[in-house]
């Protein structure tokens, strides 16, 4: 079973790199470089546009669309709605990465109405902004998984993820020590990464970058949200795991640019060898 | 004519590492540090503003002007418009680069405002952004070039840039894998570069930083916008090769890092064994 | 004396690697990654948010606030102003950032609202910023300091320092060639890092980043605001010349990371070994 995965994520990559897919990003200024350019690592091509008057059209060209609530604003709210309900009449996948949700009113809000507006294809997040997409506690610390929620263990995480999956329709992603990918029926596990990733910025957003690049790749012979999701969150996970082995003895700007490094170098006999994939 | 194109732009980069000129940038929030630390690696000191409130100030202490519309918005075109009129009334040299024109109906009136609005020193774009300003058919895909104007040949393509430049009086410089920089009498051809530079996002922006850089550094002695352009284009196009030999086996991460050090270490023995440019 | 100020700094930095303090910026998209980067690299954690919907919120729940107006416009004008009273109501500690001050109407009105409305707990800046903010002839030069003042000597820079420091109640660290941090009674001066810094965008807002991250680990026994300001200031000082070092011959590009890396690597050691720092 984890060689059926591992194969059906290897075909899709490979087809990413084949259509080279258009990614349309609402995204925060913190990351976004690191999202732009881990698009293009893993063979897609990305556009940032934000503005009310494009980002409808922008999305109709794209073959997925990915929403980043990192640095949201009143301006970009409106566009991520809009360009999400355009997305979903077009059929084209929508990620959504609620950065922060259970931090602010305003994350609270904006994760809320894009959950009630907006049909999502996958939703990827870290355990407290997931918990809170699931009306539970969530004891955010910032942009950051909460100590709390961080020792929250694989099989509470996965009762959480597919509850969410269920009310919202969509894939769950949690990422952590153990990553929760699932669809509310079926579970999908990853064990890549390091936790050592959480001390660069913008590991998270790459994810939900990566995520969407595998949705801009999906179709019948490569699968669906379910294994799109797991393709992004796994090549996320080796890239990392990579990267701090070639650069952990030189620090973390090395290590930062040493994950894009290792994205644009993942390939199948990398995904072979290495991905801790399993569904239970 | 070649060492004499050479030479030129040697002594302007010359003239850049010792005037140090600010250049005003109004551009994304994708690719901006990367401007910032190129134009710092070629010599010269950046400055990024964009509020209404401080563009024409800003503008008027600058020694060039470069607006980029990669992440535009209502309220950053307000400015892109402002700070290009001031600069015109100053004498100021304006360099464009239309990101993404022909992608979406605020990048095409973004785009047709600024030409007519401002006068420019110089366009920068690929081949479907200048396709798009000459009003031919373009075939955008985001903020990259498309296939078929990809397969333009340098012959067709300097046909539409010297229109370009005829049409608004400015000179024109498509990158790609013939660079051609035209002011409507002379054209400019560059063969350097690698086409893995699309890999790294922000190459095409950095370029038209580095013409700002330039630009900002034009005098009777040293040459005006052809001179200033090709620079630009010739300069981007060395660190790129060079970066890639430096950084291909490692990924695009470390490709990436080395454009600025390539920038940074570019020299007049570099650009005279390396610079493949011809005017004809 | 040099000593005690290593050791209370080192105690400090230790204590950001305990508490993690949470880092909420207001600040500028050019160097904004580098300074979440930079915020982890030395223990603390980034949060970047600057909706007027939310900042007050996100203060609430950090351990010190960082404004910086390199990219200001209108909107987050009102967001600095609103989340820095809110930070004083609650007594989190404010470090401003007042880049470009002098060089625009804008900036100069910003810098000066903010410091009447919002008790800042340290000041931030280069020689011609702090110059300005002394009501003083300031040549700013964009966002750089000026030659002019960039050749105002250590003594002359410390009668400013402690002017500006007592007139609004706040530690002010200017940096330059030798850093002075001052409350108006002490003074401390810092002879790390190297003239090479200025040659990376936002190695002024990575140490106004550090300081705010040691601002958030104060406590009773680590010492107070100016040993905060006098830590961050030796902390960026140490990871540029330790940087430069490590990465000269390849460039720019790569000291730029380098410095990130020496960051993430700084421990009591390397201070003890090459801080020149005294009190006078």
């Amino acid at each position: 079973m984890t060689r059926e995965l591992i194969d059906q994520i290897t075909n899709m990559m490979e087809n990413i790199r084949v259509k080279k897919p258009l990614i349309h990003h609402i995204t925060n200024y913190v990351t976004v470089n690191d999202c732009a350019n881990i698009v293009l690592a893993i063979g897609a091509s990305p556009i940032m546009a934000d503005d009310i008057d494009e980002v409808e059209t922008i999305t109709s060209i794209s073959s997925a669309l990915v929403i980043n609530i990192g640095t949201l604003n009143r301006r970009t709210i409106e566009s991520m709605v809009a360009a999400g309900k355009r997305a979903n009449e077009l059929g084209i996948p929508v990620v959504l990465d609620p950065v922060g949700a259970g931090a602010s009113g305003l994350r609270n809000e904006t994760t809320e109405r894009l959950l009630a507006e907006v049909k999502l294809t996958v939703l990827r997040g870290n355990m407290s902004e997931i918990r809170f997409c699931a009306g539970l506690k969530a004891d955010t610390k910032g942009v950051e998984v909460s100590e709390a929620d961080q020792k929250i263990g694989a099989d509470e995480g996965s009762e959480v993820a597919r509850d969410v999956a269920r009310k919202f329709g969509c894939v769950v992603a949690i990422t952590g020590a153990t990553d929760i990918i699932t669809d509310g029926e079926r579970t999908i596990y990853i064990e890549n990464g390091t936790r050592h990733m959480s001390n660069v910025t913008g590991t998270g957003c790459m994810c939900t970058s990566l995520v969407g690049s595998f949705c801009g790749a999906m179709d019948e012979a490569t699968g669906g949200p379910l294994i799109a999701a797991a393709g992004g969150v796994l090549a996320m996970g080796l890239a990392g795991e990579l990267a701090y082995e070639a650069a952990k003895d030189k620090g973390y700007g090395s290590f930062h640019i040493a994950i894009i490094d290792a994205a644009s170098k993942l390939d199948s006999d990398t995904l072979g060898a290495r991905a801790k994939i399993y569904e239970a």
